[in-house]
């Protein structure tokens, strides 16, 4: 229910506010690998980490005493939106400050691709960067998964967006009928495992020679679905085993997050029945074996390679991470078009994947068998369902809402960057890959290339749509439009 | 409501005997053109229609005495998608016979191009083919329009596929309890004002120094808003009068017929309050424009051929007509793409025009805009209003299914396109071009170029997705659910 008085913008600042001091020390947090690597970096980070807390700090002195309890959606609504855009413009600053991203518009680009999990990039040359600075590159991947866990399984069902209400019933904690104490509770439980995660895969990446400092990047980067690496060539040149330690974990990080809870107690018959679940694991399934069967064919580099490509690539694009281990517009056509695609199908909801989701691929699906039957039994009620329950019809409708403006503003994106003279491949392979927070696209913005040629209003376009498709449109959708605003 | 009693066979192979008795009477009325030109094509009209009327004849008299008051809805859906197959399937006898196009494949692909009103061509040399059967190839498109003026306007409203009853309410007659009274006198009174059209469209054209041949070939290709030229040129070589020409009927043809009808009437201003109507309008003029002024930027031909190319295109694609007066593939990258869009969107619903539709379109945007504001008051049932009526919700569920099915069907066209070796823009290309019914698509089925090098069962594919596409996929889909088939 919207609140009918006025928005509480003081608790809005103050909430930012919090968040800054805490990026401030994350960014403080980075130093170790600064010094240890002393590549004149850690300036950089001190500067911008103690001048954006000293900013959280002024704003959070500023709005002392204000009311807590007067928090409704659309206080919700701002908070999330304005909360992924104050952390990137000041997540920016150790770039600039330290001259290694002179350009703000290039920094800004790289840090809220880096938060929204998406991995996009312009450098060109990521092993030049001092290890400090990557490390802070890499953490704002880890701080994003970590939003997008709560923004996910707390807020979004609280706020109705696409569906995510669903999830709501399966999560244990309180009713939602007060933002806070179930947001709390939830978080706390979902980072725990987040936190657990990031942990075990490093542990089993440098069990295959990563260096602590590559093992972590590579961590955060996977259970983010982020996708930057420390290395130019991605993961291209890593050996099979760390192929599939981030083989596996990036289905894991693509898992609805409740799911590891249940696993954590026991539940697997759970899981297994978990219908989006499934339907996530077959699409992973059946996909690679397509592209590994194309690529037996069409003569490539023996099975196990290109299974292992398959397997890689199919993953990496379906949960929206966006890492590396083979060129795939160098594929058959047909491969790479299917890998487009598949930029079109995201992770699972209540994952750290971005792009429509799984679960409301399979709805669409689902309903649209079901209106061939409406069709013939105009008379009947005949519902979608899901995990054994009925699915509201208003559920389906935002659903179905969410894929019509996702197509729409892939559409019109896709034409405003050809506006500023991409080719039709880059184009709609940009959008696709930033809306859909993957990372790389198609055209010259592939796996093998990066973003430091598009022009500086598409940076900022697509910084735009990273926001857009990370916040599941709606949340920032919203904003713009007039009934928000209204009184 | 279904026939709960078995399909009632007998009558459907009774009414499409009727259509091969009708269909070898339109061959044979091509004989006069065939006479005059005298290019040795006689014979092949003469056998082929013959022979067609025989078989209609034979069907018909072997189910004499059948009941036709028993049709329902499923008789409907299997008599409409069978009336469209069968008649391609003998309306490719005269191109085989006269072994002007041997492939029967070929041939068959160029005869449901002209009666879905596509416009698709596997001609090189359109110019070479003997008169008479040149005639034949365009006819097909004019009965092709008049059978969809017919479908959309009296049978899917009935069948009530996707939206399409919003017209019912519109078109004066009889209660829709029955198929037959209803389709006969809306039948009647709109092919009355079609053959009107063609016949002023012809005239004028004449005017313009068209030969009677070629004025009726682009008239009927116009009205039908199909696309077979008799030049290999399309369009591009003709005078600016017969393109402005024929850029009034193309908009007209992309007119919902129930609109001329109140013009006749001199209901002019239920006219401009139609929304579908404006929006078509609308849309028409601001692409059209942008796309002159991006001609214009990048220094074409003078403002006036600018104008008019830009404008022919615009309207050309928008109502699916596909007729060509430049090769927009060598346009900016922007404006091909945004032709590219253009794809998408169709004529009004009750024109000729294929794809989308206009007022599927409208709704969309509507109920997108709406979505925004149920989020905000998710106890308020906030519809969506079209010319001043509540659009029923089961309605909009209709259209955003059908949007749905429209995208899942270009997306998995395209990739079995891409397997079959073709190239991406033109894999994605052939499919929106034969599923919109518009002809020409981008890559190498572009507007310069034809579909003669896209393998067999390229052609049998993507002659299906013309059918799905003119019928409104629904109609044709539902015949492949099981519920269709139980009793």
């Amino acid at each position: 229910m919207i609140n009918s008085t006025l928005i509480n913008i003081k608790l809005i600042i103050r909430i930012l506010g919090l968040l800054l001091i805490l990026e401030g020390f994350f960014m403080l947090a980075c130093l170790p690998f600064s010094y240890y690597f002393d590549e004149n970096d850690s300036w950089a980070l001190i500067a911008s980490g103690v001048f954006t807390s000293f900013v959280g700090t002024i704003l959070w002195i500023f709005t002392r005493g204000v009311d807590k309890k007067q928090i409704g959606k659309r206080e919700g609504y701002i908070i999330v939106t304005f909360a992924w855009i104050i952390i990137s413009v000041f997540g920016a600053l150790p770039f600039v400050i330290s001259k290694t991203i002179p350009n703000y518009t290039d920094a800004f680009f790289e840090t809220i691709s880096g938060f929204t999990t998406t991995g996009a990039t312009i450098l060109t040359d990521v092993e030049a960067m001092p290890k400090g600075l990557l490390f802070w590159r890499s953490m704002t991947h880890w701080i994003g998964g970590m939003g997008i866990i709560v923004l996910s399984l707390a807020i979004l069902p609280i706020l109705g967006i696409g569906g995510m209400q669903l999830f709501v019933a399966e999560v244990p904690g309180p009713a939602p009928d007060k933002l806070h104490p179930r947001i709390t509770q939830t978080a706390k439980r979902l980072w725990g495992i987040y936190v657990l995660l990031t942990g075990l895969e490093t542990i089993l990446l440098m069990f295959g020679g990563m260096s602590l400092f590559d093992a972590l990047c590579h961590a955060f980067g996977t259970m983010a679905t982020g996708g930057f690496s420390t290395q130019n060539n991605s993961i291209i040149d890593y050996s099979p085993y760390i192929q599939y330690i981030i083989i596996i974990f990036m289905i894991i990080a693509g898992t609805n997050f409740t799911l590891h809870f249940f696993v954590l107690r026991g539940y697997f018959k759970k899981v297994w029945n978990n219908e989006e679940y499934r339907f996530y694991i077959y699409t992973l399934l059946i996909v690679s074996t397509v592209i590994t069967t194309a690529l037996l064919v069409s003569h490539h580099t023996g099975f196990e390679k290109d299974f292992r490509d398959a397997l890689f690539q199919t993953v990496s694009i379906i949960t929206t991470t966006g890492y590396v281990t083979a060129d795939y517009l160098s594929w058959p056509f047909f491969v790479w078009l299917l890998i487009f695609m598949l930029m079109f199908t995201g992770g699972s909801a209540g994952s750290t994947g971005g792009g429509v989701k799984m679960v409301r691929q399979l709805l669409l699906l689902k309903n649209s068998r079901l209106e061939l039957k409406r069709l013939l039994h105009p008379q009947a009620v005949i519902p979608v369902r899901l995990n054994g329950k009925t699915i509201p019809q208003n559920v389906i409708f935002n659903v179905l809402a969410f894929f019509l403006i996702y197509t729409l503003i892939f559409a019109f994106g896709s034409l405003f960057m050809s506006m500023l003279g991409l080719d039709f491949e880059t184009s709609i392979g940009s959008v696709a890959a930033t809306l859909g927070n993957i990372g790389p696209g198609i055209g010259s913005v592939g796996p093998v290339s990066n973003y430091s040629e598009i022009p500086i209003t598409g940076k900022w376009f697509l910084s735009f749509l990273m926001l857009l498709g990370r916040l599941e449109l709606f949340t920032v959708l919203v904003l713009f439009s007039r009934v928000f605003w209204k009184k």
